[in-house]
């Protein structure tokens, strides 16, 4: 006989009914019972709602840009955002990079048995607000439970699906000698935010993380700048460092930095300082570093400007026929430092 | 000074240079070298290779169907397969039982430091050799790394986008009174295989996980039957009790199942005596359940017979009007019994 049908089975253990347990990985009853309770009233859409093997949408044209990211942040919660915001953010803000507009998005939950439903609950309603800033809907979902230990609270992936532009393709290989490099908002708050979460360690000020959605900055320049918006790239693991190194070298150009121009808070600045970090290379989630035709700088400045994640939008350097696939960084007293790509971990588990 | 400008750094630790470090995800120079040197000799395509922020592909039709899942199943290596192995059968599968032609893949890993590499090695090649099977791509990645004790060796997310024929859309929602109810292999060799390894249990017989790809099954189908095949599914976590029961509850009907018509191995069967299972919740990752109109069942038997996993399909029950929603099980002796959904976990952590 079978556990299910001996009819003596309580799925769950009293006093146990506000976390997780093994059994909602199960694909049974508990799992339905996951879906119905807590997901679909957050997510639900038609498409959502089918519950099939896999969901079922339009094609959006002819070319469909997909992009994928699985979060691991630690802590799950923290200043400014949760992982939530991140899952979602991270991979729409991918799909604007290649200048596509964000429509359909996948998410796979991995959940450690022993998680809080209230923290749980947390974080899909910061998804379900963060899609619908985003303009995107989960189209289809998956969880799996792994024991206590065997994981550290909840990672999730989001794959995402955009619509193309055939007109408009940013990419990392376009950058031009005499271009400008402009940045859409403040460098380094989310990496800051996570370490200080992380370490509960006190600043003056709080510094927040600035996870946010960098589809309407995009669509912007588009309308705006068309075609003179050369590259565009979300300075996340690594650092907007990392993410000019790889312009850089995938353009074959030099890009010099201006160290008086770089857009750094002074909370950022000052716990930089004290955790032996560079602003440089540490993550952000909420901002874009934008490579632009000379003559569309103020116009690209602009479009960005009209966006609350945007208006503090800055020019920080610009791309340079010399040291091809170097970035350089010209200090206040004149001299030039290299600023070279990351070896290996400044801070792990940022996103 | 940054860590990076210094030059003092080691990034790979002496003795370290078989596993995974922290700074293997950390979006740097090691991140890039984890793919260059594993990652993209085995998945190497002319989408994945351009490595944007996301990936450009053809839009295959008007509609597309999408799917998403978790890998998390312990242990990462059992008789018959690996991880990679269910990260690639598993998305395809769920494509496949849309009706829809598999055709790309992303690959999503979490990685726990100090995984060995030569592990990490024969996961990603068993998802090549997978993903060149069933006929999909991967055109897309994302590698994270946890400290040691955050994970479980490693999970892998895939999601998968298919091509949908329009004149071919079987459901969960259409079996009607009548049809007959085949799967087209061996019940409950998955599930067996991972709870024998789990447990280092030896069977006289050893057990192996039936791992498969079944898009060429369902292209066979297709083909042969067209519409006369109503519902696919591929009894995953749950087993043939939950594809059934989820079948009968969105069709609204009953299905009555033969005891002596159902494929079970005898190794199977005796492991599930011997571990107190019922093998028909046991999960499978390479057998579908096939819903199919009555004058087209001789046909679609022979269409999956054609196919090495296919080989022993065969008939175990019919759909009814009567007790809609309930799966009834007729056993030798011509008693029945409710084989319901279960309510929570039978065997966790089986993909």
């Amino acid at each position: 006989m079978s556990i299910a049908s001996s009819g003596l089975t309580c799925p769950v253990p009293a006093g146990e009914a506000d976390r997780v347990l093994l059994g909602h990985g199960s694909g049974g009853k508990l799992s339905a019972a996951l879906l119905r309770e807590r997901f679909l009233p957050r997510f639900g859409n038609e498409v959502l709602s089918v519950l099939g093997d896999a969901a079922v949408v339009p094609a959006p044209g002819e070319e469909i840009a997909v992009s994928t990211d699985s979060f691991v942040v630690s802590p799950l919660e923290f200043p400014g955002g949760n992982i939530g915001h991140l899952a979602v953010h991270g991979t729409v803000n991918d799909l604007a990079m290649m200048g596509a507009d964000p429509l359909y998005l996948t998410a796979g939950f991995i959940l450690e048995e022993g998680l809080p439903f209230d923290l749980l609950d947390r974080v899909i309603e910061a998804m379900s607000e963060s899609a619908s800033e985003a303009g995107v809907i989960v189209v289809t979902g998956d969880t799996k439970v792994v024991e206590r230990g065997k994981a550290d609270g909840m990672f999730i992936n989001t794959t995402g699906i955009g619509r193309l532009d055939p007109r408009f393709r940013p990419g990392p290989t376009r950058a031009r000698d005499g271009d400008a490099v402009l940045v859409s908002g403040p460098i380094g708050r989310h990496g800051v935010a996570i370490m200080a979460a992380r370490e509960d360690l006190r600043f003056e000020v709080e510094v927040e993380s600035d996870t946010a959605c960098l589809a309407p900055l995009v669509q912007g320049l588009r309308a705006t700048c068309g075609p003179a918006i050369r590259c565009l790239r979300d300075p996340t693991r690594g650092g907007v460092a990392s993410a000019l190194n790889e312009i850089a070298a995938s353009s074959g150009v030099g890009i010099r930095l201006e160290e008086g121009e770089l857009p750094i808070p002074g909370p950022v600045r000052g716990a930089c300082e004290m955790l032996g970090l560079d602003p440089l290379y540490v993550a952000n989630e909420g901002i874009m570093v934008a490579i632009v035709a000379p003559d569309a700088v103020e116009a690209a400045l602009e479009a960005m400007r009209k966006h609350t994640s945007g208006e503090s939008a800055t020019r920080i350097g610009t791309v340079t026929a010399e040291r091809p696939g170097l970035v350089l960084l010209r200090t206040g007293l004149g001299a030039s430092r290299v600023v070279d790509m990351l070896p290996g971990d400044q801070l792990p588990r940022i996103c």
